[in-house]
């Protein structure tokens, strides 16, 4: 923004005169001077333009619109202030696309579907695959959602509410209703004669599935497969073995996993009688699984749902609850520090020393649970080898607090001159670590089993144990030895 | 383990006499009790499985395995301890299949591939994809790369030796060899006969590669528009939009980015001269995407590369160095401490209040920059924003500060009785969450220029931060007020 008056003639254009479709060249954003950076946006088509913005040329902002994916274009408005934003969409006009709807942070869509007209924002749903229109309105305000509902067609919008009907974050939201499904004992040549009789193919599908004469998926054929085998072969004969159904009612999360454990291109959808009822294919579970793991980072971090693109206050509310966490958190602790005001006043040494006791507790605490959550996530930490993993995380925890408790107590020995505070520095180094490493791994298995995220709450309760303890164990030995 | 003895009989066999072949049926652990685990083993079927292994019972093993995806058996071979595993290993014998080994993770590889009969690493290797090798054998130590490269016959043994020629963790290692392309100016019948006559299609492919005669893709036809297109069009009418090439030197890291942010199913990869050379699927960059954002996640919490399988000495050298680098930051905030040891000995309430300070800014930082890192991550955050967004965070912290500046000066007023207390600590929280906004954005931000990587080495930095500032603030204003 801070560039708007830069040249922007050197800003890679579509090139035009190759005699290629604009569509089907790569976005100039690809030609970047920096090669590791060859797929964001780069700056100088973002300030370009903002420039076509703030001089109101139309033609312009198109032109350098243009050949820009959706989630380019997204990501633009994403990046610009709400003004800006504002001012190029009603500069936009008519050419706003319905993907772009799909590509946005939930965060700032309300924001961008209230600026447009009607008529845009109609032409821009009806273009959109009902599993997008799906997606784009299951979080919206009611009238919103009403709004976007009504500019469908009759049947799309039957369709949409079905999907809706399934709960949210459901494999039934997720998937495509559009499916291509034969017989099980049809030969190649007739799945093949199928397909190029039907003219509503769906745009994009990678399998053929066997349903059997109730509508039961029991195997499915690449399209790949279909193509390289003898018309005569019935189908049967070339099903994949890794195929899969996947329960209409099932978690989103689970969908994602399990196309990424047995790498799935698409599953068929089925419903409690174990019929078919649509398709799901990787690049929607990979969609999944990249929010999933989004929504863990941040919930390591005490931070909600956040993302940059949150309104001021949305973000403030977001955090405002973890930090009184916090501090509830760290008021317990001090609640221990003030039991040793006494000892503290003698040896103000302790003072010095004790928040080194809670760091390093509280970071091995960090390392145990984060590796516990993840595994918990990934199906590595199971009910068969918790114990072994509880024992070896305290083993890793007692072993490091060994270890820093000889450069500690050294450290403590130099510092102060005296060897007993080096003993009691050092004493409580392996207490708290050992604790940190049980801790880690313990508080994260247990709030699974009660069926709260640990990502979610782990980080909390570790730090608690570690603060609390560090400055008991530490205070309290001092107590004991030095007075 | 400890179940051992549990009554086997319940497990979810294979089902026999469905007329299946069992291959083709869904695994066992799919039919488990709890919905949600749908997709993980399940404890009862690791229990049985160990059992015949104790029993030495080889058929009971064989029959227990067969209906397991080779992603679960490397999951039962990654939860069982290593006496266990040598066991099964030996028992299993020669049903040992390739894919195992791709699937198991790296920790274990070594072993597990030490552990195998040459015979039955030979059958092994040879039934896997070329690519598959190349991910199985790039991070191997020599010898027990060259066992596995001898193993392999001459063609496959050139192609993997050729993979290796690239760049770890590049485009060019991710890709597989094997490509469907044409002539640019083919029509659908064309390439349909084309393919049909060809007895050596990949198993797995998406797409039909159009290239002009020197062999630059310039585009790409999904096989289902190609079935449902009439035999005399032309190819070059059906393009795929969202064509993309990929640089065979591009990180690996970066392919996963375009996969996800543009949708792509496959995309050709292209050498310097834009020439094709092999073909990414979306599998494959889920698969990519999924290690990248681990390593995220670990990086975080300042652990490595670990997982819950590395030996204990592994994790032992992961975790020190980092307990390490927070050791001597922990230093530096008591040395700041210790500046103020007079002021403490005079009013200890300092000395039980003044984590608190410090606590709170480290949460906050943290938050801070775990969204910072995400951005960059996701090319959220880039030159076109960054000083709106440091602006932003800086007055979220600014806010958050305020908000607990009024809760914390009014609970050391009733504490400790003394107002001044009170307003030393609420002036000292303003300023640490403030720091810790402008931190936990500005760290990452610079690190990422500085081509570190911000996952890895932010945390250390924004705490180290907010403990010195949160200190210093605290005790210098406490000693300039209540002196």
């Amino acid at each position: 923004m801070t560039e708007n008056e830069q040249d922007i003639e050197t800003r890679p254009g579509p090139r035009n005169g190759s005699g290629q479709d604009p569509e089907h060249s790569p976005a100039p954003a690809e030609e970047g001077v920096e090669n590791e950076e060859s797929y964001s946006l780069d700056r100088r088509t973002v300030a370009a333009i903002l420039f076509s913005v703030d001089a109101g040329n139309r033609e312009q902002l198109v032109e350098l619109l243009e050949p820009l994916h959706a989630a380019d274009i997204a990501d633009v408005l994403e990046q610009v202030n709400a003004y800006d934003r504002r001012r190029l969409i009603d500069l936009y006009g008519k050419e706003f696309d319905g993907e772009i709807l799909s590509e946005l942070d939930e965060s700032i869509r309300e924001e961008v579907i209230s600026l447009l007209t009607p008529d845009v924002l109609k032409d821009a749903v009806r273009e959109m695959d009902s599993d997008d229109v799906v997606d784009l309105v299951e979080y919206l305000e009611e009238p919103q959602q009403e709004a976007i509902l009504d500019a469908l067609e009759d049947s799309d919008r039957v369709a949409v509410q079905q999907a809706l009907t399934f709960p949210e974050e459901s494999a039934g939201r997720l998937m495509q209703r559009e499916v291509v499904a034969v017989p099980e004992l049809w030969t190649v040549g007739q799945a093949i004669d199928f397909m190029r009789e039907r003219d509503d193919l769906p745009d994009q599908f990678y399998h053929v599935i066997l349903v059997d004469p109730r509508m039961k998926p029991i195997g499915h054929v690449t399209l790949g497969r279909l193509m390289a085998s003898p018309r005569r072969l019935a189908l049967s004969e070339i099903t994949e073995p890794s195929f899969r159904t996947i329960p209409a009612m099932q978690d989103e999360g689970d969908v994602a996993y399990a196309f990424n454990q047995y790498h799935l291109i698409s599953a068929p959808v089925v419903d409690e009688d174990d019929r078919l009822v649509g398709v799901i294919t990787i690049d929607d579970a990979m969609i999944v699984l990249d929010e999933e793991h989004e929504e863990d980072i941040l919930r390591l971090a005490g931070v909600g749902e956040g993302s940059l693109n949150d309104r001021f206050t949305e973000t403030i509310k977001q955090r405002l609850p973890w930090l009184a966490v916090n501090l509830g958190t760290a008021i317990l602790a001090s609640m221990v520090i003030a039991m040793f005001e006494g000892t503290i006043s003698r040896f103000v040494a302790l003072a010095v020393l004790m928040p080194i006791v809670a760091s390093m507790g509280g970071n091995a605490g960090t390392q145990s649970l984060t590796v516990a959550v993840r595994a918990i996530a990934t199906r590595d930490l199971t009910g068969s080898n918790v114990w072994r993993v509880i024992r070896r995380e305290a083993l890793v925890g007692l072993t490091n607090g060994a270890a820093f408790a000889v450069v500690m107590g050294i450290i403590g020995l130099i510092w102060f001159g005296d060897w007993r505070l080096g003993a009691v520095i050092a004493a409580a180094m392996v207490i708290n670590m050992l604790v940190a490493g049980l801790a880690g791994t313990m508080v994260p298995v247990v709030l699974d089993r009660l069926k709260v995220d640990p990502a979610l709450a782990s980080g909390t309760f570790v730090t608690t144990v570690t603060d609390v303890v560090g400055f008991f164990a530490f205070l309290g030995l001092a107590g004991l030895v030095l007075i």
